[in-house]
Protein backbone atom coordinates (compact mmCIF):
# COMPACT_ATOMS: atom_id res chain seq x y z
CA UNK A 1 0.00 0.00 0.00
CA UNK A 2 1.06 3.39 -0.87
CA UNK A 3 1.09 6.62 1.11
CA UNK A 4 -0.97 9.68 -0.77
CA UNK A 5 2.39 11.38 -1.60
CA UNK A 6 3.28 8.17 -3.10
CA UNK A 7 5.71 6.54 -0.61
CA UNK A 8 5.53 3.43 1.12
CA UNK A 9 3.11 3.11 3.56
CA UNK A 10 3.52 2.61 7.66
CA UNK A 11 0.03 3.11 8.81
CA UNK A 12 -3.48 2.60 7.82
CA UNK A 13 -6.45 3.09 9.59
CA UNK A 14 -10.31 1.96 8.62
CA UNK A 15 -11.49 4.06 10.72
CA UNK A 16 -10.16 7.36 9.11
CA UNK A 17 -9.55 5.99 6.05
CA UNK A 18 -6.17 6.90 5.28
CA UNK A 19 -2.65 5.19 3.75
CA UNK A 20 0.20 7.21 5.35
CA UNK A 21 4.04 6.56 4.98
CA UNK A 22 6.82 7.12 7.89
CA UNK A 23 6.79 11.07 6.55
CA UNK A 24 3.57 11.42 6.84
CA UNK A 25 1.96 10.15 9.62
CA UNK A 26 3.51 11.78 12.38
CA UNK A 27 2.39 15.07 10.99
CA UNK A 28 -0.73 13.47 10.80
CA UNK A 29 -0.85 12.10 14.49
CA UNK A 30 0.88 15.50 15.97
CA UNK A 31 -2.79 17.46 13.85
CA UNK A 32 -5.08 14.91 15.30
CA UNK A 33 -3.40 15.34 19.19
CA UNK A 34 -3.49 19.60 18.17
CA UNK A 35 -7.27 19.06 17.00
CA UNK A 36 -8.23 17.63 20.50
CA UNK A 37 -6.50 19.59 22.28
CA UNK A 38 -8.40 22.53 20.87
CA UNK A 39 -11.61 21.37 20.52
CA UNK A 40 -11.70 20.06 23.83
CA UNK A 41 -9.60 22.77 25.59
CA UNK A 42 -7.09 20.39 26.89
CA UNK A 43 -4.22 23.00 27.14
CA UNK A 44 -3.32 26.69 26.69
CA UNK A 45 -0.68 28.06 24.93
CA UNK A 46 0.37 29.88 27.73
CA UNK A 47 0.41 27.26 30.03
CA UNK A 48 3.61 25.86 31.41
CA UNK A 49 3.83 21.97 31.21
CA UNK A 50 4.54 19.19 33.14
CA UNK A 51 4.53 16.12 30.69
CA UNK A 52 4.69 12.82 32.67
CA UNK A 53 6.62 10.06 31.26
CA UNK A 54 7.05 6.34 32.27
CA UNK A 55 9.22 5.66 29.15
CA UNK A 56 6.70 3.78 27.76
CA UNK A 57 5.15 4.37 23.96
CA UNK A 58 2.32 6.70 24.85
CA UNK A 59 3.81 9.11 26.89
CA UNK A 60 7.28 9.24 24.24
CA UNK A 61 4.83 10.09 21.69
CA UNK A 62 2.62 12.60 24.14
CA UNK A 63 5.94 14.05 24.88
CA UNK A 64 6.79 13.85 21.19
CA UNK A 65 3.43 15.54 20.21
CA UNK A 66 3.41 18.65 22.43
CA UNK A 67 6.94 19.24 21.88
CA UNK A 68 5.88 19.61 17.67
CA UNK A 69 3.19 21.69 18.67
CA UNK A 70 5.67 24.08 20.56
CA UNK A 71 3.95 23.73 24.18
CA UNK A 72 6.30 25.25 27.05
CA UNK A 73 6.91 21.77 28.61
CA UNK A 74 9.89 19.82 30.74
CA UNK A 75 9.42 15.96 31.42
CA UNK A 76 8.77 14.71 34.60
CA UNK A 77 9.77 11.22 35.41
CA UNK A 78 9.07 9.03 38.87
CA UNK A 79 11.73 6.18 39.44
CA UNK A 80 9.34 3.65 41.47
CA UNK A 81 11.87 0.94 41.96
CA UNK A 82 10.59 -1.83 40.10
CA UNK A 83 13.80 -3.67 39.66
CA UNK A 84 15.09 -3.76 35.43
CA UNK A 85 11.86 -1.94 34.41
CA UNK A 86 12.37 1.61 36.66
CA UNK A 87 16.04 1.05 35.17
CA UNK A 88 15.04 0.46 31.46
CA UNK A 89 12.46 3.16 31.85
CA UNK A 90 14.69 5.72 33.05
CA UNK A 91 17.16 5.25 30.57
CA UNK A 92 14.63 5.69 27.58
CA UNK A 93 12.92 8.98 29.69
CA UNK A 94 16.91 9.98 29.90
CA UNK A 95 17.67 9.32 25.93
CA UNK A 96 14.18 11.13 25.50
CA UNK A 97 14.97 14.24 26.85
CA UNK A 98 18.26 14.32 25.31
CA UNK A 99 16.44 13.57 21.58
CA UNK A 100 13.34 16.25 22.31
CA UNK A 101 15.88 18.62 23.37
CA UNK A 102 14.32 18.84 26.86
CA UNK A 103 14.75 19.31 30.84
CA UNK A 104 13.80 16.61 32.81
CA UNK A 105 13.05 16.12 36.14
CA UNK A 106 12.87 12.73 37.95
CA UNK A 107 12.16 11.97 41.93
CA UNK A 108 13.34 8.83 43.06
CA UNK A 109 10.90 6.67 45.34
CA UNK A 110 13.67 5.49 47.31
CA UNK A 111 14.29 9.26 48.47
CA UNK A 112 10.91 8.40 50.57
CA UNK A 113 12.83 5.62 52.25
CA UNK A 114 10.92 2.71 49.86
CA UNK A 115 9.55 1.58 46.59
CA UNK A 116 7.10 0.19 45.01
CA UNK A 117 7.87 -3.57 44.93
CA UNK A 118 8.21 -3.19 48.77
CA UNK A 119 4.30 -3.20 48.74
CA UNK A 120 2.33 -6.29 49.08
CA UNK A 121 1.33 -7.30 45.45
CA UNK A 122 -2.47 -7.38 46.54
CA UNK A 123 -2.20 -3.40 47.22
CA UNK A 124 0.69 -2.73 44.66
CA UNK A 125 -1.06 -1.55 41.70
CA UNK A 126 -3.28 1.08 43.82
CA UNK A 127 -0.66 2.49 45.88
CA UNK A 128 1.58 3.33 42.70
CA UNK A 129 -1.81 4.84 41.67
CA UNK A 130 -1.18 6.91 44.85
CA UNK A 131 2.52 7.72 44.77
CA UNK A 132 2.16 9.00 41.08
CA UNK A 133 -0.52 11.24 41.49
CA UNK A 134 0.95 12.54 44.87
CA UNK A 135 4.33 13.04 43.69
CA UNK A 136 3.09 14.63 40.47
CA UNK A 137 0.77 17.32 41.76
CA UNK A 138 3.14 18.50 44.52
CA UNK A 139 6.25 18.38 41.99
CA UNK A 140 4.10 20.50 39.62
CA UNK A 141 2.98 22.69 41.73
CA UNK A 142 6.06 23.69 44.29
CA UNK A 143 7.99 24.21 40.98
CA UNK A 144 5.24 26.57 39.21
CA UNK A 145 3.47 24.30 36.17
CA UNK A 146 -0.07 25.28 35.18
CA UNK A 147 -0.92 21.81 34.40
CA UNK A 148 0.49 18.33 34.54
CA UNK A 149 -0.32 16.37 31.42
CA UNK A 150 -0.48 11.95 31.21
CA UNK A 151 -0.55 9.85 28.27
CA UNK A 152 -4.10 7.91 29.21
CA UNK A 153 -5.15 6.73 26.01
CA UNK A 154 -8.75 6.06 24.64
CA UNK A 155 -8.45 2.32 26.06
CA UNK A 156 -7.17 3.21 29.33
CA UNK A 157 -10.32 5.82 29.49
CA UNK A 158 -12.92 3.28 28.59
CA UNK A 159 -11.53 -0.11 30.64
CA UNK A 160 -11.49 2.97 33.45
CA UNK A 161 -14.97 3.61 32.64
CA UNK A 162 -16.04 0.01 32.02
CA UNK A 163 -14.64 -1.24 35.23
CA UNK A 164 -16.25 1.72 37.57
CA UNK A 165 -19.59 0.81 35.98
CA UNK A 166 -19.28 -2.52 37.34
CA UNK A 167 -18.53 -1.68 40.64
CA UNK A 168 -20.61 1.10 40.71
CA UNK A 169 -17.82 3.66 41.43
CA UNK A 170 -19.72 6.07 39.24
CA UNK A 171 -18.74 9.44 40.84
CA UNK A 172 -15.30 8.53 39.23
CA UNK A 173 -16.66 8.73 36.29
CA UNK A 174 -16.72 12.91 36.13
CA UNK A 175 -12.53 12.51 36.75
CA UNK A 176 -12.56 10.80 33.17
CA UNK A 177 -12.93 14.64 31.41
CA UNK A 178 -9.89 15.58 29.32
CA UNK A 179 -9.28 18.53 31.44
CA UNK A 180 -9.62 18.92 34.97
CA UNK A 181 -9.49 22.35 36.40
CA UNK A 182 -7.55 23.06 39.40
CA UNK A 183 -8.48 23.75 43.12
CA UNK A 184 -7.01 24.27 46.19
CA UNK A 185 -3.42 22.59 46.03
CA UNK A 186 -4.46 20.14 42.89
CA UNK A 187 -3.31 21.56 40.13
CA UNK A 188 -5.20 21.11 36.66
CA UNK A 189 -4.52 17.84 34.64
CA UNK A 190 -4.90 17.15 30.99
CA UNK A 191 -5.20 14.36 28.92
CA UNK A 192 -4.12 15.36 25.40
CA UNK A 193 -4.30 11.69 24.05
CA UNK A 194 -7.60 10.61 25.52
CA UNK A 195 -8.49 10.11 21.56
CA UNK A 196 -5.79 8.35 20.45
CA UNK A 197 -5.29 4.34 20.26
CA UNK A 198 -2.21 2.64 21.26
CA UNK A 199 -1.35 1.32 18.07
CA UNK A 200 -1.69 5.30 16.53
CA UNK A 201 1.41 5.74 19.57
CA UNK A 202 3.64 2.78 19.28
CA UNK A 203 3.35 3.56 15.54
CA UNK A 204 5.05 7.05 16.04
CA UNK A 205 7.42 6.23 18.25
CA UNK A 206 8.49 3.36 15.84
CA UNK A 207 7.89 5.50 12.94
CA UNK A 208 10.54 8.12 14.82
CA UNK A 209 12.81 5.71 15.82
CA UNK A 210 11.63 7.93 19.54
CA UNK A 211 13.49 6.24 22.09
CA UNK A 212 11.24 4.38 24.36
CA UNK A 213 10.87 0.77 26.35
CA UNK A 214 8.79 -1.83 24.94
CA UNK A 215 9.14 -3.51 28.82
CA UNK A 216 5.72 -4.09 30.96
CA UNK A 217 5.48 -3.15 34.64
CA UNK A 218 6.07 -7.00 35.96
CA UNK A 219 3.34 -5.85 38.14
CA UNK A 220 0.74 -5.34 35.65
CA UNK A 221 -2.37 -7.52 35.92
CA UNK A 222 -3.33 -9.08 32.79
CA UNK A 223 -6.52 -7.22 31.85
CA UNK A 224 -9.30 -9.58 30.32
CA UNK A 225 -11.23 -6.25 29.27
CA UNK A 226 -8.19 -5.10 27.15
CA UNK A 227 -8.74 -8.29 25.09
CA UNK A 228 -12.31 -7.71 25.24
CA UNK A 229 -12.28 -3.86 23.72
CA UNK A 230 -9.88 -5.16 21.23
CA UNK A 231 -12.27 -7.75 19.90
CA UNK A 232 -15.20 -5.36 19.93
CA UNK A 233 -12.84 -2.92 17.94
CA UNK A 234 -12.17 -5.84 15.44
CA UNK A 235 -16.25 -5.91 15.13
CA UNK A 236 -16.94 -2.48 14.73
CA UNK A 237 -14.53 -0.17 13.39
CA UNK A 238 -14.40 3.01 15.31
CA UNK A 239 -15.94 1.30 18.80
CA UNK A 240 -13.01 2.83 20.45
CA UNK A 241 -12.69 6.30 19.38
CA UNK A 242 -16.54 6.99 19.14
CA UNK A 243 -17.48 5.16 23.03
CA UNK A 244 -14.69 7.70 24.20
CA UNK A 245 -15.72 10.75 22.77
CA UNK A 246 -19.40 9.65 24.21
CA UNK A 247 -18.06 8.59 27.96
CA UNK A 248 -15.93 12.54 27.88
CA UNK A 249 -19.18 13.70 27.23
CA UNK A 250 -21.31 11.84 29.86
CA UNK A 251 -18.22 12.74 32.81
CA UNK A 252 -19.43 16.19 32.46
CA UNK A 253 -22.59 15.93 33.05
CA UNK A 254 -22.18 13.39 35.85
CA UNK A 255 -22.32 15.12 39.34
CA UNK A 256 -18.81 15.09 40.37
CA UNK A 257 -19.15 13.88 43.96
CA UNK A 258 -19.32 16.19 46.64
CA UNK A 259 -16.22 16.29 48.97
CA UNK A 260 -14.98 18.45 52.24
CA UNK A 261 -11.40 19.73 51.00
CA UNK A 262 -9.51 18.99 54.05
CA UNK A 263 -4.92 18.64 54.23
CA UNK A 264 -3.21 16.13 55.30
CA UNK A 265 -2.27 16.72 59.26
CA UNK A 266 1.31 15.36 58.35
CA UNK A 267 1.93 17.12 54.62
CA UNK A 268 -0.54 19.12 54.64
CA UNK A 269 -1.61 18.19 50.91
CA UNK A 270 -5.51 17.58 49.88
CA UNK A 271 -7.13 14.69 51.30
CA UNK A 272 -10.22 13.32 51.96
CA UNK A 273 -8.61 12.30 55.29
CA UNK A 274 -6.89 13.17 58.60
CA UNK A 275 -4.06 11.68 57.31
CA UNK A 276 -3.51 11.42 53.51
CA UNK A 277 -3.23 7.97 51.71
CA UNK A 278 0.21 9.09 50.16
CA UNK A 279 1.52 9.53 54.34
CA UNK A 280 0.01 6.48 55.37
CA UNK A 281 1.75 4.44 52.88
CA UNK A 282 5.30 6.03 54.06
CA UNK A 283 4.46 5.32 57.15
CA UNK A 284 3.96 1.56 56.47
CA UNK A 285 6.57 0.82 54.13
CA UNK A 286 9.45 3.38 54.56
CA UNK A 287 12.64 1.93 56.18
CA UNK A 288 13.24 6.07 57.50
CA UNK A 289 10.50 4.83 60.02
CA UNK A 290 11.85 1.43 60.94
CA UNK B 1 -27.98 -31.78 38.19
CA UNK B 2 -30.55 -31.80 41.03
CA UNK B 3 -32.38 -29.46 43.28
CA UNK B 4 -32.00 -28.42 45.95
CA UNK B 5 -34.87 -30.16 46.91
CA UNK B 6 -34.13 -33.34 45.47
CA UNK B 7 -36.21 -33.09 42.23
CA UNK B 8 -34.80 -32.74 38.38
CA UNK B 9 -33.23 -29.20 37.91
CA UNK B 10 -34.56 -27.10 34.88
CA UNK B 11 -32.47 -24.18 36.21
CA UNK B 12 -28.53 -23.11 36.80
CA UNK B 13 -26.94 -20.36 37.52
CA UNK B 14 -23.34 -19.86 38.26
CA UNK B 15 -24.08 -16.50 38.80
CA UNK B 16 -26.27 -16.83 41.99
CA UNK B 17 -24.81 -20.74 42.32
CA UNK B 18 -28.01 -21.85 42.25
CA UNK B 19 -29.47 -25.14 40.60
CA UNK B 20 -33.87 -25.43 41.08
CA UNK B 21 -36.45 -27.53 39.75
CA UNK B 22 -39.14 -26.49 37.98
CA UNK B 23 -41.26 -25.61 41.02
CA UNK B 24 -38.40 -24.05 43.29
CA UNK B 25 -37.67 -21.56 39.85
CA UNK B 26 -40.42 -19.52 39.62
CA UNK B 27 -40.36 -19.01 43.41
CA UNK B 28 -37.25 -18.07 43.32
CA UNK B 29 -37.82 -15.57 40.12
CA UNK B 30 -40.61 -14.02 42.12
CA UNK B 31 -38.49 -12.79 44.76
CA UNK B 32 -35.75 -11.71 42.64
CA UNK B 33 -38.25 -9.38 41.27
CA UNK B 34 -39.60 -8.58 44.98
CA UNK B 35 -35.88 -7.82 45.78
CA UNK B 36 -35.50 -5.41 42.90
CA UNK B 37 -38.73 -3.78 43.38
CA UNK B 38 -37.68 -3.10 46.88
CA UNK B 39 -34.25 -2.02 46.85
CA UNK B 40 -35.12 0.01 44.37
CA UNK B 41 -38.46 1.75 44.88
CA UNK B 42 -39.53 0.76 41.63
CA UNK B 43 -43.49 0.03 42.54
CA UNK B 44 -45.71 0.77 45.57
CA UNK B 45 -47.82 -1.64 46.71
CA UNK B 46 -50.77 1.11 46.68
CA UNK B 47 -50.67 2.02 42.96
CA UNK B 48 -52.52 0.85 39.91
CA UNK B 49 -50.42 -0.52 37.46
CA UNK B 50 -50.76 -0.94 34.14
CA UNK B 51 -48.41 -4.11 32.88
CA UNK B 52 -47.53 -3.85 28.95
CA UNK B 53 -47.71 -6.94 27.47
CA UNK B 54 -46.38 -7.51 24.00
CA UNK B 55 -46.90 -11.50 24.05
CA UNK B 56 -43.28 -12.42 24.29
CA UNK B 57 -41.34 -13.53 27.21
CA UNK B 58 -40.08 -11.21 28.57
CA UNK B 59 -43.98 -8.95 29.54
CA UNK B 60 -45.35 -12.31 29.66
CA UNK B 61 -43.09 -13.45 32.95
CA UNK B 62 -42.88 -10.20 34.28
CA UNK B 63 -47.07 -9.92 34.18
CA UNK B 64 -47.01 -13.70 35.85
CA UNK B 65 -44.13 -11.85 38.71
CA UNK B 66 -46.27 -8.77 39.46
CA UNK B 67 -49.61 -10.92 39.60
CA UNK B 68 -47.66 -13.17 42.50
CA UNK B 69 -46.91 -10.23 44.41
CA UNK B 70 -50.55 -9.14 44.26
CA UNK B 71 -49.86 -5.95 42.70
CA UNK B 72 -53.06 -4.17 41.50
CA UNK B 73 -52.75 -4.81 38.00
CA UNK B 74 -54.32 -4.86 34.33
CA UNK B 75 -52.60 -5.69 30.95
CA UNK B 76 -52.27 -3.84 28.29
CA UNK B 77 -51.80 -4.51 24.65
CA UNK B 78 -50.80 -2.37 21.86
CA UNK B 79 -51.73 -4.47 18.48
CA UNK B 80 -49.40 -2.78 15.90
CA UNK B 81 -50.57 -4.10 12.79
CA UNK B 82 -47.56 -5.91 11.91
CA UNK B 83 -48.69 -8.76 9.57
CA UNK B 84 -49.11 -12.27 11.10
CA UNK B 85 -46.38 -11.29 14.75
CA UNK B 86 -48.86 -9.01 15.56
CA UNK B 87 -51.61 -11.85 15.47
CA UNK B 88 -49.85 -14.11 17.45
CA UNK B 89 -49.23 -11.49 19.75
CA UNK B 90 -52.69 -10.80 19.88
CA UNK B 91 -53.58 -13.80 20.77
CA UNK B 92 -50.83 -15.06 22.88
CA UNK B 93 -52.13 -11.75 25.73
CA UNK B 94 -55.37 -13.09 25.43
CA UNK B 95 -54.48 -16.31 26.44
CA UNK B 96 -52.34 -14.71 28.97
CA UNK B 97 -54.85 -12.73 30.46
CA UNK B 98 -57.08 -15.97 30.70
CA UNK B 99 -54.71 -18.02 32.26
CA UNK B 100 -53.62 -15.36 35.13
CA UNK B 101 -57.20 -13.65 35.44
CA UNK B 102 -56.98 -10.43 34.38
CA UNK B 103 -58.28 -7.88 32.81
CA UNK B 104 -56.63 -7.17 29.10
CA UNK B 105 -56.89 -3.57 27.40
CA UNK B 106 -55.77 -3.25 23.73
CA UNK B 107 -56.02 -0.51 21.23
CA UNK B 108 -55.54 -1.00 17.98
CA UNK B 109 -53.36 1.30 16.32
CA UNK B 110 -55.12 0.85 12.87
CA UNK B 111 -57.54 2.92 14.90
CA UNK B 112 -55.56 6.06 14.15
CA UNK B 113 -55.66 4.83 10.21
CA UNK B 114 -53.12 3.28 9.88
CA UNK B 115 -50.54 0.37 11.18
CA UNK B 116 -46.79 -0.02 11.73
CA UNK B 117 -46.00 -2.16 8.52
CA UNK B 118 -47.26 1.75 6.43
CA UNK B 119 -44.19 3.39 7.93
CA UNK B 120 -41.26 3.21 5.62
CA UNK B 121 -38.32 0.60 6.69
CA UNK B 122 -35.46 3.03 7.89
CA UNK B 123 -38.15 4.79 10.43
CA UNK B 124 -39.70 1.88 11.56
CA UNK B 125 -38.17 1.07 14.68
CA UNK B 126 -38.41 4.63 15.76
CA UNK B 127 -42.02 4.79 14.77
CA UNK B 128 -42.93 2.18 16.43
CA UNK B 129 -41.11 3.34 20.07
CA UNK B 130 -43.06 6.95 19.35
CA UNK B 131 -46.02 5.14 18.94
CA UNK B 132 -46.00 3.05 21.82
CA UNK B 133 -44.95 5.39 24.41
CA UNK B 134 -47.58 8.00 23.72
CA UNK B 135 -50.43 5.48 22.86
CA UNK B 136 -49.43 3.56 26.47
CA UNK B 137 -49.00 7.10 28.47
CA UNK B 138 -52.17 8.46 27.04
CA UNK B 139 -54.76 5.17 28.08
CA UNK B 140 -52.85 5.20 31.54
CA UNK B 141 -53.65 8.60 32.59
CA UNK B 142 -56.68 8.65 30.82
CA UNK B 143 -57.98 5.24 32.96
CA UNK B 144 -56.61 6.46 36.29
CA UNK B 145 -53.30 4.21 36.40
CA UNK B 146 -50.45 5.29 38.38
CA UNK B 147 -48.09 3.48 36.60
CA UNK B 148 -46.67 1.97 33.39
CA UNK B 149 -44.65 -1.37 34.07
CA UNK B 150 -42.59 -2.44 31.08
CA UNK B 151 -40.45 -5.27 30.69
CA UNK B 152 -37.04 -4.17 29.72
CA UNK B 153 -34.56 -6.39 30.91
CA UNK B 154 -30.93 -5.67 32.20
CA UNK B 155 -30.15 -6.78 28.49
CA UNK B 156 -32.08 -4.35 26.81
CA UNK B 157 -30.30 -1.52 29.48
CA UNK B 158 -26.94 -2.86 28.53
CA UNK B 159 -27.97 -2.00 24.62
CA UNK B 160 -29.31 0.94 25.16
CA UNK B 161 -26.28 2.05 27.13
CA UNK B 162 -23.88 1.68 25.18
CA UNK B 163 -25.23 3.08 22.22
CA UNK B 164 -26.19 6.14 23.67
CA UNK B 165 -22.68 6.14 24.89
CA UNK B 166 -21.73 5.71 21.30
CA UNK B 167 -23.78 8.14 19.62
CA UNK B 168 -23.34 10.44 22.36
CA UNK B 169 -26.83 10.82 23.02
CA UNK B 170 -25.64 11.02 27.02
CA UNK B 171 -28.64 12.51 28.16
CA UNK B 172 -30.55 9.90 27.67
CA UNK B 173 -29.40 8.08 30.05
CA UNK B 174 -31.14 9.05 32.42
CA UNK B 175 -33.93 7.72 31.45
CA UNK B 176 -32.83 4.04 32.29
CA UNK B 177 -33.53 4.58 36.17
CA UNK B 178 -35.77 1.15 37.08
CA UNK B 179 -38.27 4.33 38.26
CA UNK B 180 -39.31 7.55 36.24
CA UNK B 181 -41.38 9.72 38.52
CA UNK B 182 -44.50 10.84 36.77
CA UNK B 183 -44.69 14.88 35.67
CA UNK B 184 -47.48 16.76 33.71
CA UNK B 185 -49.60 14.75 31.76
CA UNK B 186 -46.55 11.77 32.05
CA UNK B 187 -47.97 9.20 33.74
CA UNK B 188 -44.86 7.32 36.05
CA UNK B 189 -42.88 4.24 34.38
CA UNK B 190 -41.48 1.16 36.08
CA UNK B 191 -38.79 -1.26 34.97
CA UNK B 192 -39.24 -4.01 37.20
CA UNK B 193 -37.16 -6.70 35.18
CA UNK B 194 -34.25 -4.33 34.61
CA UNK B 195 -32.00 -7.07 36.67
CA UNK B 196 -33.52 -9.67 34.78
CA UNK B 197 -31.69 -11.45 31.84
CA UNK B 198 -34.09 -12.96 29.12
CA UNK B 199 -32.53 -16.48 30.04
CA UNK B 200 -34.27 -15.81 33.19
CA UNK B 201 -37.59 -14.86 31.88
CA UNK B 202 -37.64 -17.44 29.08
CA UNK B 203 -37.09 -20.11 31.93
CA UNK B 204 -39.95 -19.16 33.87
CA UNK B 205 -42.35 -18.98 30.98
CA UNK B 206 -41.58 -22.44 29.99
CA UNK B 207 -41.31 -23.57 33.05
CA UNK B 208 -45.10 -23.04 33.97
CA UNK B 209 -46.07 -23.39 30.64
CA UNK B 210 -47.13 -19.59 30.26
CA UNK B 211 -49.03 -18.64 27.08
CA UNK B 212 -46.21 -16.27 24.76
CA UNK B 213 -45.22 -16.04 21.27
CA UNK B 214 -41.92 -16.83 20.30
CA UNK B 215 -42.20 -14.90 17.15
CA UNK B 216 -39.76 -11.77 16.69
CA UNK B 217 -40.88 -8.64 15.55
CA UNK B 218 -40.06 -9.23 11.22
CA UNK B 219 -38.50 -5.52 11.38
CA UNK B 220 -36.29 -6.33 14.40
CA UNK B 221 -32.84 -4.97 12.72
CA UNK B 222 -30.08 -8.66 13.57
CA UNK B 223 -28.42 -6.68 16.44
CA UNK B 224 -24.44 -6.93 16.81
CA UNK B 225 -24.16 -5.13 20.00
CA UNK B 226 -26.56 -8.27 21.12
CA UNK B 227 -24.02 -10.99 20.80
CA UNK B 228 -21.40 -9.09 21.87
CA UNK B 229 -23.21 -8.71 25.31
CA UNK B 230 -23.86 -12.21 24.88
CA UNK B 231 -20.06 -13.17 24.60
CA UNK B 232 -18.68 -10.61 27.23
CA UNK B 233 -21.08 -12.55 29.39
CA UNK B 234 -19.66 -16.02 28.44
CA UNK B 235 -15.95 -14.76 29.47
CA UNK B 236 -17.52 -12.36 32.21
CA UNK B 237 -20.60 -14.09 34.32
CA UNK B 238 -22.34 -12.05 36.18
CA UNK B 239 -20.86 -8.83 34.03
CA UNK B 240 -24.67 -8.21 32.82
CA UNK B 241 -26.20 -7.72 36.16
CA UNK B 242 -23.85 -6.21 37.54
CA UNK B 243 -22.88 -3.60 34.32
CA UNK B 244 -26.87 -3.00 34.89
CA UNK B 245 -26.78 -1.87 38.44
CA UNK B 246 -23.57 0.45 37.21
CA UNK B 247 -26.14 1.98 34.61
CA UNK B 248 -28.59 2.60 36.83
CA UNK B 249 -26.52 4.56 39.20
CA UNK B 250 -25.04 6.44 37.02
CA UNK B 251 -28.57 7.22 35.63
CA UNK B 252 -29.43 8.52 38.89
CA UNK B 253 -26.39 11.03 38.80
CA UNK B 254 -26.50 12.15 35.43
CA UNK B 255 -28.19 15.58 35.12
CA UNK B 256 -31.24 14.87 32.97
CA UNK B 257 -31.88 16.89 30.19
CA UNK B 258 -33.59 20.59 30.84
CA UNK B 259 -36.35 21.31 28.53
CA UNK B 260 -39.07 23.50 28.61
CA UNK B 261 -42.63 21.47 29.00
CA UNK B 262 -44.69 22.20 25.74
CA UNK B 263 -47.96 20.70 24.91
CA UNK B 264 -49.07 19.22 21.55
CA UNK B 265 -51.15 21.82 19.58
CA UNK B 266 -53.04 19.08 17.58
CA UNK B 267 -53.78 16.33 21.16
CA UNK B 268 -52.48 18.55 23.85
CA UNK B 269 -50.29 15.73 24.95
CA UNK B 270 -46.74 17.07 26.04
CA UNK B 271 -44.47 16.91 23.46
CA UNK B 272 -40.60 18.80 22.85
CA UNK B 273 -42.21 20.85 19.55
CA UNK B 274 -44.93 22.08 18.58
CA UNK B 275 -47.01 19.21 17.27
CA UNK B 276 -45.52 15.88 18.46
CA UNK B 277 -43.90 13.20 17.14
CA UNK B 278 -47.01 11.41 17.26
CA UNK B 279 -49.66 13.58 15.69
CA UNK B 280 -46.74 13.93 13.20
CA UNK B 281 -46.30 9.92 12.29
CA UNK B 282 -50.27 10.05 11.98
CA UNK B 283 -50.67 13.08 10.15
CA UNK B 284 -48.05 11.10 7.58
CA UNK B 285 -49.40 7.80 7.75
CA UNK B 286 -53.21 8.23 8.42
CA UNK B 287 -55.41 6.70 5.70
CA UNK B 288 -57.81 9.07 7.42
CA UNK B 289 -55.91 11.67 6.48
CA UNK B 290 -55.77 11.04 2.86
Amino acid sequence: MKCRCGRKAVFHSRVYRITLCDECFPKFYVNLVKRSIKRYGILKSSEKILVCVSGGKDSTAMAYALNELDYNIELFHIDLGIGNYSKESLKAVEELAQTLNLNLNVVKLEDYGFTIDDVESKKVCSACGIVKRYIMNRFARERGFDVIATAHTCEDIILFFIKNVLSGNVEYISKLSPRIDGFDKLVAKAKPLFERTEKENATLVLTLNLPFTPMECPHAPNDIWKEIIYEIEAKRRGFKQNFVRGIVKLAKSVKAEEWEVKHCKICGEVSNFEICSFCKIVERYSRKNR
